[in-house]
């Protein structure tokens, strides 16, 4: 399969999961809260499993490691992670800033990536040495050589621990400009240039994947927080930026 | 001026709002800080001077309470109190959930608001004795029996002083789901039955006059802290609830 290939079929998945997520949006679904107390819809298992029927159809020997279902083809060395919806509380609260994150890795390495929000119908494409877009329109991240100018983003600081939330913290109180929300939509906003930085950690394979071929082919950073790439091997924290100049002192106030 | 005419001029001036903010959304814009950090940019000014220039030309006995240029006509009996852009650090940031707010006061007390969310075209309109819409259809708030149940939503921690901020997140930890983020676009999405509980302090008359129609004629409950009816000499404290019957557990948690 040719990376257009692997695009174009990631494309029909991010259509299959909007069109399963739509019906929900702002309807009251049953809201179930799972083993780690996060919160999971009828619109989330829906759209994985849409995706997952594309994939078992027509990609039957490629793997599969999705939020809701789990893992089929274990093994398989180009793999695709999915998170039906990425930000579950912004949903059900009616936000139309969550997200469907479709992710290909290839030997544990994500080379692919797709955000999709089928409400405001805004979807970004990365992939490995191809420029990001948005709605099929080039984007890049913008220059921000101070961490004083920064626009600075994170879901929200009761998702760190105590020790990394007060290191957050004060990161943010260094920044320009903070807000809180967002989910996987904050990615994508640093990747057309209107967030400088977003930090989060403690998050899944599934979380992260889709959003680092993003933020990178647009031209920023995307890291853990000591700098190292992301993949399946990941610990969860993550230093998205805009401007990769930033990335020493960004990581240093973070570990320090 | 019968209220459906009040109404249909809060719509207009909405409608000139959103087209002075079109064409910035996701522009890259410059952002002045004011003297309360907080930021500014060309779309907040141009948005407040098209409503202005209606009011003066077709209103002109009545006042204006403006966030970026202050005040029309002090004295007046009926105020339009406007807000721009409420969440401009949304705004800034690409995020389709920033709002302007148009409220009218009739001695002091807000008797009719509007949200309109420019990008999205989500528009709510309140109005005393009338029922709340969302795009012109009635909505209304959902029940929340227990405080375990409910959604809890706040545009963020750093908003709060000190003491205020560990009441509001020991009370947030006892929700039974909390997001971060969203400023005016929470409190339209309690009103339509979403989010159960919506607490914020150290607002402002033009950021949250708007807001109490709206809640308070979709079921719900719009108050500060001590339980008391929001009007121009509010202290900025603001408890917002779908279900009336959460204020008292809610009121103590905060005050105690």
């Amino acid at each position: 399969m040719s990376r257009a290939d692997d695009l174009a079929f990631a494309h029909r998945l991010a259509d299959a999961a909007g069109e399963a997520i739509r019906p929900w949006f702002r309807a009251r679904v049953e809201v179930e809260t799972k083993g780690d107390a996060s919160p999971v819809t009828v619109a989330d298992r829906a759209a994985e499993t849409a995706m997952r029927a594309l994939i078992d159809a027509e990609r039957p020997a490629e793997g599969i490691v999705g939020e809701e279902f789990g893992i089929s083809n274990p093994g398989a060395s180009r793999v695709w992670v999915l998170d039906p919806i990425d930000g579950t509380r912004s949903f059900i609260a009616g936000r139309p800033i969550f997200g469907t994150l479709i992710a290909l890795l290839e030997e544990g390495r994500p080379v692919l990536g797709i955000i999709d929000q089928p409400i405001g119908r805004d979807r970004w494409t990365g992939a490995e040495g191809e420029p990001t877009t948005l709605n099929g329109r080039i984007v890049t991240t913008r220059r921000c050589p101070a961490l004083s100018m920064a626009l600075i983003a994170s879901t929200g600081p009761q998702y760190f621990h105590a020790p990394e939330r007060t290191r957050f913290e004060a990161l943010a109180a260094a920044a320009g400009q903070l807000v809180y929300g967002g989910d996987c939509y904050n990615y994508g906003l640093v990747a057309a240039g209107h967030i400088d930085i977003v930090v989060e950690a403690n998050l899944k394979l599934h979380d992260f994947a889709a959003l680092a071929p993003i933020v990178i082919g647009a031209g920023g950073s995307m890291t853990d927080w000591e700098g190292g790439p992301l993949d399946q091997n990941s610990n969860g924290s993550v230093i998205a930026l805009g401007d990769a100049s930033l990335l020493p002192e960004v990581s240093r106030r973070l570990l320090v």
